[in-house]
């Protein structure tokens, strides 16, 4: 039996920060890995910014409900969870991903979380695992289940690598040229054809 | 981080099997394994019933439909959506469950599944692993998860004992006689007012 696991940003949703960034108008949150390698240099920073602005979760949270599913994300869900089951692994945290989740009908989520203090405020976040997405698919796999894993990006490789069958969405050229091997869709009805194959 | 395991029939949707028996009038698919012990020979025995009389998988979904989740079920389960993450895990087969899935909004389902033939007639079945209840806690778990259990009988108690918190939801009285020491909640209030102390 097959089961997917799929990332969240840039395969259902945009990527959130640089949204925050958008329409909170604060361009320092526009920085990612590509920007500051260490991802807890990274989170420190945009935590701090945040106290800085005096942004509360819940104003966070307000701005990631306005972020809409990307055209087509809904039906594509749908025709999924019609065929098998549906597993959404993101490195994002639980209280950004849930105005989103929300919108996409709450497919089951294994992500990562973020410390609030008694202010609303964010002051730390934890990760619940290393490399927890391949951990997602050699869990599942130790059900008994062949993976299908999909994901736009570098740190979905280790994932799509793990699983039965792993495929790029969307993926930035320099990913396509370090891992020629992974087939590659840019749409979802390229995505369904892969997947029709198995399901 | 907690996760919610949760059984399907007993805890959102009524006994499969029983029903399909009221609404086909067949009798002897009645039999559980109460009354059977040997579950391949009960299962062989309404495979070869359901070939007597000329059903095909397609017949045993219609009448499935049919079938209703208990009352408050779907409020339960956005209530637990809204809060952390919803596996229902089910000694039944996948082809089975999903017209009630359907009706539940398609939360993430393990189960086993039903070997079909070009006539569609089911002809046999394919158990996923052993101890398919307590092997997702722990896989779950392996994910750095912590798990809350929740099932009605027997087949759920090695579930409940793995995970961190196990709670029998309207049990038998044998199974509470068997098992004193798991809390007991015979609505979905009672289960909100456990799962509180942890979501």
């Amino acid at each position: 039996m097959y089961i997917i696991c799929s990332d969240l940003e840039g395969v259902f949703v945009p990527e959130v920060w640089i949204n925050v960034a958008d329409k909170t108008g604060i361009e320092e949150l526009r920085l990612t890995t590509r920007d500051v390698s260490d991802y807890d240099v990274l989170m420190k920073g945009r935590i701090k910014i945040l106290e800085e602005q005096g942004l509360t979760l819940k104003d966070i949270q307000n701005v990631i409900a306005q972020i809409r599913p990307l055209d087509g994300a809904l039906e594509f869900i749908a025709w999924m969870k019609e065929r098998t089951q549906l597993i959404v692994v993101s490195d994002t945290f639980i209280q950004f991903a849930d105005p989103l989740m929300k919108q996409l009908g709450r497919p089951t989520l294994f992500c990562h979380s973020l410390e609030i203090d008694e202010r609303n405020m964010i002051v730390g976040y934890t990760l619940r695992q290393k490399d927890p997405k391949r951990r997602t698919v050699e869990a599942l796999q130790s059900l008994k289940y062949q993976v299908i894993a999909m994901g736009d990006s570098y740190n979905d490789i280790s994932m799509l690598q793990q699983a039965e069958v792993g495929i790029l969405f969307r993926p930035p050229d320099n990913v396509v040229k370090d891992y020629p091997d992974l087939p590659v869709a840019y749409d979802y009805d390229a995505l369904k054809e892969i997947l029709s194959k198995y399901l």
